[in-house]
């Protein structure tokens, strides 16, 4: 089994694989001077069909990590946010001819949000702390919009 | 002063407003598992724009508050989700006549998001627990989507 050690998520790193949402770039203030708003700061890349709003509960995951499966989604950008306080690695590969090629691993603090752009490898949302809520802004739509590939030698994530 | 006790936001109360979204409804089970699935829980109800993801960072603010100011976005519905452990105040009136008629005040847990309804009356971000960091889905478009109103008697929302 090949150990990959997660790092943490930058922009910069991420930027081959979608984006990070974060404070930090340009804002304005509103609301007579108490809230600093970002304004648009995702590509909601949907195809046929719409962005919707959905939750996500999933389970808290321990580090080490035996990373199986990578999936992409062909016909929409997929957007985590996390909720109460969430951390979460996110594993992402570029495409190799049809399949993942070498993945990467990042641990998104709960400060940030990851929008995982449309066809791009990425592992299943593994929260590592918090509750494991998100909410999440992904297609809305009928048809297929799921393609999975298991890994034939599992990948270990470390911290 | 006229004095508001907020209560506990529910989505019984809140459905004339807007929506409540929170696990506890149908959901699918993905990922192997270990995830839970709660599909496309807001309407996202927007005109002559597009919806885009923002971050606002709101100042934590102290109870009782003082409420001077509702405003309500007439092509787009707002929806709310804390990240951090942000609990959040929501204060929301019906429409009298082109102003706001009597408000009513809920609290939000950090598990819920809100969906304000287009063209709803509702104070200004306010969060009074966590860090004051909140993902923003609105409309992203050119024009005015904002209108004011100053109330002539402040309300006093408190615990």
């Amino acid at each position: 089994m090949s150990v990959l050690a997660a790092r943490p998520l930058t922009a910069e790193a991420f930027a081959p694989f979608g984006e990070v949402i974060e404070t930090g770039g340009a804002f304005v203030t509103i609301n007579e001077g108490f809230c600093r708003r970002f304004t648009d700061l995702a590509t909601l890349d949907i195809v046929d069909g719409r962005p919707g709003l959905s939750l996500f509960q999933a389970e808290i995951r321990a580090l080490p990590y035996d990373c199986t499966l990578l999936e992409r989604h062909p016909l929409g950008s997929q957007c985590f946010i996390p909720m109460q306080g969430s951390r979460f690695l996110v594993i992402v590969a570029a495409d190799a001819g049809g399949a993942p090629g070498t993945p990467l691993a990042f641990v998104a603090g709960d400060h940030q949000c990851v929008n995982i752009a449309r066809n791009t490898w990425h592992g299943v949302l593994c929260p590592i702390a918090g509750s494991g809520l998100f909410a999440v802004l992904d297609r809305i739509g009928a048809g297929g919009n799921l393609e999975e590939h298991r890994l034939s030698r599992p990948i270990r994530v470390t911290a």
